[in-house]
């Protein structure tokens, strides 16, 4: 295990659009060696296309529906309902959602930029997974990527950065059957590695700065896996 | 902001008993300079003589019931109901508490340790900003405190670390206002600083390790706060 991080941004990304090839634009601008890139979710759906036009959405009968109770754009539920497979908890102002991908979060994590003169909406890449790949492939051996997004939390303030995607390493790290010092046997066994980096490299995501890319160094990836190793298997989810 | 972070673990941190200075411990080991100091919270426990032997707690009746219905030590069960204002789930193998401070969570955060011939339980500190502050004031100006402890997550498999106590610096970072590269106003607007730092000294933090302290460069602690920062208000938080 290794005794010291460093984590920095990448460098000179610009403003990516529908079909720049992302991948390649990561893959010039991340230093040599081994380590795992962490890319925020809303660079890689507009890459990939994932924009939508409010002004092309026609809201169905249940979107305007819930649009109501929960004080919302009626054009902007319609998008939440469409990539959500359930609401999960909703009172004005909040709207929480499980996600075709099984992630709990606010808005089907449905982004709304308010350029002037056109609104859109950002969705979810449709498999974060194959996005993280697409990028890892590009980077070569021994370097890892997760796909990132921001969540709010339950019983905690403020949002931290949370793995949507990953490729390249297992997402959770196993201590069971470890010893600590005295010889005893460890009572936390698992950690979600690929949160943990995720949240890590969100303190340098500044929102407003146009920083959608972290370098992590001193870490080898290991092992593989993806978003589903994340997921709680709702039978053993007290929250749902 | 900051282009980049490092992160390292403090070296030979010794094993920690009831009044070791672990403040002093940790200033003469920490290196120069502005920065924040993360502290795992059972080395912080463990020199506030925050363990119990298990062989001198005698369960009470409520205790007994809710032992059995979660299928735990009803000795474990005593001191975790002591620790808490309320059971919030329960289920056999889990019991989610809110403790004194506020802190949804497993246990209590109650810690069982089996050392041949002596079980006993750590608990979390009593007032974990005050052991945040401890510390902090033997560190001296432009470097701040985190106190964690590894918690489980609704939804998310695996564990993550999260500030219990902070001292030195604003536990949230506030966005609002700010403004992204196209001009439009953030949505996301407050992160919680303080437990992304948690979460990323985690990395570091192996449990079986010995490694109860992680230093962070490259950011300036700013402002100032405390746990109650990081808790939601309970009339705004829809899974109590």
């Amino acid at each position: 295990m290794t005794d010291s991080l460093r984590l920095s941004v990448v460098p000179d990304i610009p403003e990516i659009g529908p079909g720049d090839d992302l991948p390649g634009l990561l893959a010039e601008r991340v230093p040599d060696g081994p380590g795992i890139l962490v890319v925020a979710q809303k660079v890689v759906s507009k890459a990939e296309g994932r924009v939508v036009r409010l002004a092309d959405v026609v809201p169905g009968e249940r979107a305007i529906q819930v649009a109501k109770a929960v004080e919302k754009d009626p054009r902007q539920v319609e998008l939440i309902l469409r990539e959500s497979r359930r609401i999960v908890r909703q009172v004005p102002g909040v709207l929480i959602t499980e996600t075709h991908h099984g992630l709990i979060c606010a808005n089907s994590g449905v982004d709304l930029s308010n350029s002037p003169g056109e609104e859109t909406a950002v969705l979810l890449p449709l498999d974060p997974d194959a996005s993280a790949e697409r990028i890892r492939a590009r980077l070569g051996p021994r370097r890892g990527v997760i796909v990132t997004d921001t969540f709010g939390r339950p019983w905690r303030e403020g949002f931290v950065d949370v793995a949507i995607g990953v490729a390249g390493l297992a997402p959770l790290r196993d201590f069971t059957g470890e010893t600590d010092l005295e010889g005893r046997e460890l009572q936390v066994t698992v950690m979600a590695l690929a949160d943990q980096l995720a949240t890590a490299a969100g303190i340098l995501m500044e929102k407003s700065a146009g920083r959608p890319a972290v370098w992590i160094e001193g870490i080898e990836p290991v092992g593989t896996g993806g978003l589903a190793d994340l997921l709680r298997d709702p039978d053993r989810d007290l929250f749902r």
